[in-house]
């Protein structure tokens, strides 16, 4: 048996293929999920590009390619009942139908409601989005340090916490000079939606856990990802993330290049010039496994800026048009009023050296990753609804004030 | 009939005070409370060291003595249907049973879990705290948003928000060099507790709600409170606002003083070179109304540190002892082993002007108003239960780890 480690919010489009990845490396492995992404895509008609089962149909899909089992529990972990069941032998082996593999040597914790456009599409959704994020981070925080100290903890931040400061971005931490006198800090943080804003929270919450009891945790501050194939999931269509193309839930990459496909103008947000730091999915796998590999220390929150390169949304735009172009597409870039509450044109100059020196290789955008990427959506082009792509400034805008 | 404002957790030890200051200035005031932090004492067996009326009869007694009346819902603010209700004319006056007197011109938010201890006493209570505290700001913040934008939200923060930095402490803001670049943030915030924190999570959404659609936020940065006489409640021993002195949700100089009375050690935790900044409740009322009467702009975040001037736990101690032996009483110090995660000696020198140049006259703790103290702790001296006093190393301990 190896090591155990537990995935919370496996189902998801970076949960599912890390699970694959660290079975696939021999790994006990438990997906924990209530599918609380796929009701409210569900519930707001956010379909996605291809069908993608249930996690008991993918454990099984799993086994019957790689002869390894994952260990499944469908659970709510807002409730901080269900959350310290599964640190416990008895509670585990209810949930899970399954022998208890010992405590986990890590948690990937990825159960956060992972969208900025949904977090603040109106109170009720911004309700949701903080109870569910911070109501996990904490429960966990807690089960890990009555029942399970040694565990590393791993989240997913983002890069979104920093936002676009006027000075260069760090790795988590900013040594302060103020009035002849020294100390170090969280680099400052202000993020540009409430999902952002519910990061940041995360990360003051398990900044005081490692300081108040020594917790081990890693940070992974990541910018949006691409992609929608990893090497686990080549066996079956049916093991691939899914892939959301809307404007609630998709990621700018994907979104460019299901709206290339449908013939449906690229929608760039007011000038472009948004840059942020991205990375591929295949990568983020070597990231996650690297933090995991190399853990914290007790006592540390060790926070990795975890992206390949960074672009402009112009320049995004501009390459998926070339290589829609190239395969005979008509492809338009349209410059739209922007829903987002973001500057359009920014200083952006972030450090990510920390997870390189951990030995992940990044793989830059090139134009054979947007070909495959358009061949597997083009497979899908009769699947795509168009109403869904974009919906001009369904965002709340700031009112009047005198 | 004057202007309009909401407080937000009327019930408590500064909410109910500040009602009875608004209304003695000719305000409509309308208070809200579910009463959670009676229900949590009356729980936990934290007995207040008299009794004090529900809000109905505090409303009652006030009306006797003042003439004026104060609106009153009781109700559960974590509840976002609640919030809105209360922005709400139809609404208003179903809860409230009274005309609706007007979008409020400020909201007083202070309906948070208050006790640091607690909040970290068991899993329970960290999930409660959490919850509690953060939909009530969250629900508060959209609500406003979406149905009285031009009100004025004044929130009670603590200086615990910023821990002991080894630097000197701004109000709120700090501007970084960095590299040959400089931006403005917020002071960079690490608290030492989950209640603590969730007072910095609350700065977050704030700022962020802030910055998204210029809503006009007051951030007051308060130390600890000391006092338990007001000028509106002379007129009557049930208008005063309640007292703990337990060691959850009692503060260091009313405790002290109990202790004194009751023969207790003063209980000083490890070295007592905790440095904190102190402030009568009656400055604290000085300053929130400086605060509403000065308002915010739309689109700011106004943050004032609201403290009298700073003690550490050891000096504190060494005043109450002095003016107990005055009065004939025997009073001991004993140092016990701290239960909480602080430095025990620190650098501490916050800025805390603003305040004053609004036109607070800050009155510092002297041994006047320690007498005073004295005199009606004295009074209950039958009520004191021993048992509650202090609880050594309740609180959760570092685990050791490898």
């Amino acid at each position: 048996m190896g090591k155990h480690i537990c995935i919370l919010g496996g189902d998801g489009y970076l949960g599912w293929p890390s699970a694959m990845r660290f079975s696939a490396l021999g790994y006990d492995v438990t997906v924990v999920d209530n599918y609380l992404r796929r009701e409210l895509c569900a519930q707001y008609g956010l379909d996605f590009l291809y069908p993608v089962p249930r996690l008991k149909q993918r454990v099984a899909l799993w086994e019957a390619v790689s002869g390894r089992r994952i260990h499944l529990a469908e659970l709510d972990l807002a409730d901080p009942e269900n959350m310290r069941a599964l640190f416990n032998p008895t509670g585990y082996e209810r949930l899970c139908d399954a022998p208890w593999p010992g405590a986990p040597e890590a948690v990937l914790h990825y159960a956060e409601q992972p969208s900025a456009p949904f977090s603040q599409r109106d109170y009720r959704c911004t309700d949701l989005t903080l109870v569910n994020n911070l109501r996990v981070t904490s429960n966990l925080l807690c089960a890990v340090r009555d029942l399970s100290p040694r565990s590393h903890i791993v989240h997913i931040g983002t890069m979104g916490e920093y936002g676009t400061p006027n000075i260069d971005i760090e790795e988590g931490w900013l040594d302060i000079a103020h009035k002849g006198r020294h100390d170090r800090f969280l680099f400052p943080r202000q993020g540009a939606s409430v999902y952002h804003t519910t990061k940041i929270m995360d990360t003051d919450l398990m900044w005081f856990f490692v300081r108040a009891w020594k917790l081990r945790v890693t940070d992974l501050m990541q910018g949006p990802v691409y992609g929608l194939e990893t090497e686990e999931s080549r066996a079956t269509p049916e093991l691939r993330p899914y892939f959301n193309y809307d404007d609630q839930f998709g990621t700018v990459i994907n979104r460019f290049i299901v709206q290339a496909v449908a013939g449906h103008p690229l929608t760039v947000y007011g000038k472009g010039g948004q840059t942020r730091g991205y990375i591929n999915i295949t990568d983020t796998l070597q990231c996650v496994v690297a933090a995991v590999q190399h853990p914290a220390q007790a006592g540390e929150l060790r926070i990795f800026n975890q992206i390949t390169e960074t672009f402009s949304v112009r320049e995004l735009a501009r390459r998926v048009r070339e290589v829609g172009r190239k395969r005979g597409l008509k492809v338009a870039i349209e410059h739209v009023e922007n829903p987002r509450t973001e500057a359009e044109e920014h200083y952006y100059n972030p450090t990510y050296q920390a997870l390189r020196e951990l030995g992940v290789v990044p793989h830059p955008l090139d134009n054979a990753t947007l070909d495959s990427m358009f061949d597997i959506v083009q497979g899908y082009a009769a699947r795509i609804h168009p109403e869904i792509i974009f919906h001009p400034l369904q965002q709340r805008q700031p009112r009047e004030q005198d």
